[in-house]
């Protein structure tokens, strides 16, 4: 081995090694050989961990002969029956659309997302979330997203296909890591918590908000989905969790006393 | 249509226009399904002109179907029975490669090549060559070429499919000219509050903290100092505010008909 491939070999593993964190989350893939293509994707540009939610018709052939030679991502691909579970000890949530939504959400540039998931905390999770072919991410699929990732596209056409999709973040993703981006610099101390514990929060939020009757459960309008917006834009750390959740135990003894 | 609306359709018009010198040229591609594709891939980032040089099994019902709508660029795709037929009145070629190779030429890498084809005089027709599927350019293919654009992939795995590979180029030319990161963009209906705003909320919640007791007022600690960097981050809208603000008042009702 000349000395031109050991320093490629090692700093290919240095590439492999920044984006080891990020994992490509694919829910409800209609066609494996999306899933096949999309792995292929990945690994050309050095992305290795592939999740999938509840995929129709996987394994498939079809997958493994759109994978071609990618086929090592799809035996090690993660499948699971919720986005619940594919989310698990994930800090950071992006969601992908090439839509506007009726409730608007922080929106990232694909470059500048690529940029700042590279520019998390080490050991910090990160998924990256792509919907359904035809009808992309549901509502309440964004509403587990930090923030989401729109990539500019054609008004007139903008039918991205999902395997492309994927390409493109993967490659920004790749070039973030090469170009030595990432110069958004977190506060030292503040570790955001992973989207269990967020969950777990929202539920006592919810509940505590039935608690003193300010949500009314036969009308519980789009109240939650605010206040996950509004939340997950802050990304609490464990302490900030803690106070809130603090808040809400005694807000309910409040109210439950109240009761008595 | 609305302003926004004609606005978005007057900026994807002078996207098209500083897109339309450009022209793609596949030769010898061996499966249909990468032309239809790679037109997608194009039309979604608002490129036109696909040149094809001696393809196999085209025109195709399969090319057809990966196309998904964007079969009007296969309709108006130029076939040619030579490359030199392809690059004719094209002042600039760039070839795209995956592999490095033996003979040293001139290599760009793909942001680079983007800024610098949309860089070109007004009126220049510019080409970029994607080789077969397999052996990608041959070395007579490289040699009408100005310069070599390399995509960084993975060394051990540098399988970047046709059309993937003119889904990123088609994508970096549309960053040249949108102008790349930057672009974050906030929802439309999401316009924070004023400082002043943020104080009365703070105000409000620190007495509510007090009312149920979360909040010891002889050791405050640092609490509303952490309540402060938890709500500050997330920027909260009017709306958001006046949910918040409901909920303050809602707790604070629950703990005064407890006092009573």
């Amino acid at each position: 081995m000349n000395l031109k491939a050991a320093q490629d070999t090692r700093s290919e593993a240095q590439v492999a090694a920044r984006l080891s964190h990020i994992r490509i989350v694919l829910i409800n893939t209609s066609h494996p050989g999306n899933i096949g293509a999309s792995a292929r994707a990945m690994k050309v540009m050095g992305l290795q961990h592939l999740h999938l939610v509840t995929p129709k018709n996987f394994p498939c052939a079809e997958a493994t002969a759109m994978a071609s030679g990618a086929d090592d991502l799809l035996e090690r691909a993660v499948l699971h029956d919720s986005l619940e579970s594919a989310l698990d000890g994930c800090s950071l949530v992006l969601g992908t659309s090439a839509r506007m939504r009726s409730l608007p959400m922080p929106q990232m540039d694909l470059r500048s997302a690529a940029k700042s998931a590279l520019s998390e905390h080490e050991g910090q999770h990160i998924a990256i979330i792509f919907g359904q072919e035809r009808a992309g991410l549901t509502n309440d699929e964004i509403h587990r997203c930090h923030q989401l990732v729109h990539v500019d596209t054609n008004p007139d056409y903008s039918s991205l296909n999902l395997s492309q999709a994927v390409q493109v973040m993967a490659y920004e993703l790749r070039m973030a890591v090469i170009g030595g981006a990432g110069n958004t610099i977190a506060p030292s101390d503040w570790v955001p918590v992973d989207a269990g514990q967020m969950e777990m929060f929202f539920v006592h939020l919810e509940q505590t908000l039935l608690d003193i009757k300010f949500m009314n459960p036969e009308q519980p309008k789009r109240l939650m989905a605010r206040m996950r917006r509004l939340f997950n834009r802050a990304r609490p750390d464990q302490n900030e969790i803690n106070i809130l959740r603090g808040i809400l135990t005694a807000t309910q003894q409040t109210a439950q006393k109240h009761d008595n």
